[in-house]
C-alpha cells in the first residue's frame, strides 16, 4: 500500500488508525458554538462544520466569523467545512453554486479550516476553481460522491474514487447507501480495491442501519475517516463517538495493533 | 431469508443476533471443570468442548463423564462436542478415524451434549454414520470445513456450506484464514450467498488477525454464532467474550435493534 497520510495538526488521515469526525448541525451562531463546545469534549479527532445547516450561510462575513469561532473553540482538532447540497443529501440554502463557490474562496483565504469538502457532481468549472483555491491557500479538498438512493456497482465505486484524485482531490470520499447486505459489502469491496489504486487517503460508508457496521470496519478496508455524532448526526447510521471509540479498541486489540 | 432457527435451551441459532460460544482447551478432567467455571462466569451463549485437547480422549467412559460433569456445571447453554483433526488446526489424538466415530456415537447416546461437530473432509462413510447416530438421539450435527492455510473462492466456500446442508448437517461451518483483506470480504460475501440458498444456520469466520472483524459482523451477513475466548482460545483471531459482547451492543443500537 503506498505511503498516504495527510498530517494535520498532529492528526494522521490515512494512517493505521481511521480518524473519527463529528459534525456541527446548528443553524444559527449560537446553537453551533454551544454544539462546538459538547462535541470537542467527547474528542473526535475531527469536527466537520455542515454550513448547509447554517442559516445565515449567504453572508460570507458571519461564515467567515463562525468558522474563526469554531477554530478557536476546537482545540486541536482539525476542521472539514462542507456545503452539502440537496441533491446529495444537504440541506436547502440560500446561495446559488456560484455563491458557493466563491465561499469556499473566502474561507479558503481565511485560514480557519483545514478541508473543504465539494461534491464531484458540482459544475467541473467548479470543481476546478475550488481545487485551485484550495491549493492556493494550502486548504485540503475532500472530492466527494454520495448517493442516497442505492449503491452503484463495484467498478463505478472505484472510478468515483479515482476520479477524486483525478480532479485534483486531496481526499476522496464516497457515501452510498445499501439496498441490501451484498450492497454493504460492494461498499467495502470498492474502497480496498480504490485503495490500492489511489495515491490520496480515501474516506466511504454506507450509510443507514444496515451500512452502520462499514462506519465501524471500514477503516480496515481502507476507509480514513468515519463520522460519529458528538452533539448531533447529519447522515443515517451515525453511532455515538464513544460507541465507535469503544469498537475501534475492540478492533485494534483483536488486530494485535 | 427462510426461517431457520434451531432453538435448544432456549438460546436461538439463527436468529436476530449471532450467539457467542467458547471453547474449553484444557487437558484433563480437573482443568476443563476449572475452565468450565470460569467460562460460565463469563455467560457465553454456547459452550464447545474440544475434546482433541482432552489427554484420555481414547477412555471413553472418562470422555462420557466430563461431558455429564460440564453438562451439569454449564447452566442452560447449550454444549457442542468437537474433535478437530490435526489436519483442519486440531490437536493430535490417540484415537484412528473408526474409533472417533463410536466416541461420537457414544457422546450421543448419552445426551450430554447439544451438538457435534464433525467435518466433512472424513470418510463419506463415517459422516453419515455420525450424522445417522447424532438424528437417532436428536443431538445436532455440525457439519464443518476448516483451512488453515488460505480462503479458498466464493463459488468454493459457497459449495462447502451448501454441501454440509446435502450431507445431512444441522449447521454449516466454514473457518478459512485469509492472506488479505479481499479474502475476508469473499468470507462474508460466502457467508451471505449461502444463507440465502441454504435452509440451515451457518457458522463462519475468517480467521487471524487479519480476519478478526468478521467474528463482529459476522452475524449481520449470516453468521449464527462467533467463537470467543472465555478462559482459553481455540483459534487465532478470536476475541475476549466481554469485547465481543460490547461489538454487539453498538451494533444492535447502530442497526435499530
Amino acid at each position: 500500500m503506498p505511503e498516504k497520510i495527510i498530517d494535520i495538526r498532529g492528526r494522521k488521515l490515512g494512517g493505521d488508525q481511521p480518524l473519527i469526525c463529528s459534525p456541527l448541525v446548528g443553524r444559527t451562531r449560537e446553537r453551533i458554538l454551544a454544539e462546538t463546545a459538547s462535541v470537542v469534549e467527547k474528542e473526535p479527532d475531527v469536527i466537520e462544520w455542515r454550513i448547509d445547516y447554517f442559516e445565515a450561510i449567504a453572508d460570507t462575513p458571519a461564515v467567515l466569523e463562525v468558522a474563526r469561532a469554531i477554530r478557536g473553540a476546537a482545540g486541536d482538532a482539525p476542521i472539514i467545512l462542507t456545503r452539502r447540497s440537496v441533491r446529495e443529501g444537504g440541506e436547502p440554502i440560500a446561495l446559488d453554486d456560484e455563491g458557493v463557490v466563491r465561499l469556499y474562496d473566502a474561507v479558503c483565504a481565511d485560514h480557519n479550516v483545514d478541508f473543504v469538502d465539494f461534491e464531484m457532481s458540482n459544475d467541473a468549472e467548479h470543481v476546478r476553481r475550488v481545487v485551485a483555491a484550495a491549493r492556493k491557500a494550502a486548504t485540503r479538498v475532500i472530492l466527494s460522491y454520495h448517493n442516497f438512493s442505492y449503491t452503484p456497482g463495484l467498478a463505478v465505486l472505484v472510478q468515483r474514487f479515482l476520479e477524486a484524485e483525478q480532479l485534483g482531490g486531496d481526499v476522496a470520499k464516497v457515501a452510498v447507501m445499501p439496498r441490501d447486505r451484498a450492497d454493504v459489502l460492494t461498499l467495502l469491496a470498492a474502497t480496498l480495491e480504490a485503495d490500492a489504486k489511489a495515491r490520496i487517503p480515501l474516506i466511504s460508508m454506507s450509510m443507514g442501519p444496515l451500512g452502520s457496521i462499514t462506519r465501524m470496519v471500514g477503516g480496515v478496508f481502507g476507509s480514513a475517516l468515519s463520522f460519529a455524532v458528538g452533539a448531533g448526526s447529519s447522515a443515517p447510521g451515525q453511532m455515538p463517538i464513544a460507541d465507535l471509540n469503544t469498537v475501534y479498541d475492540v478492533i485494534r486489540r483483536a488486530r494485535g495493533g
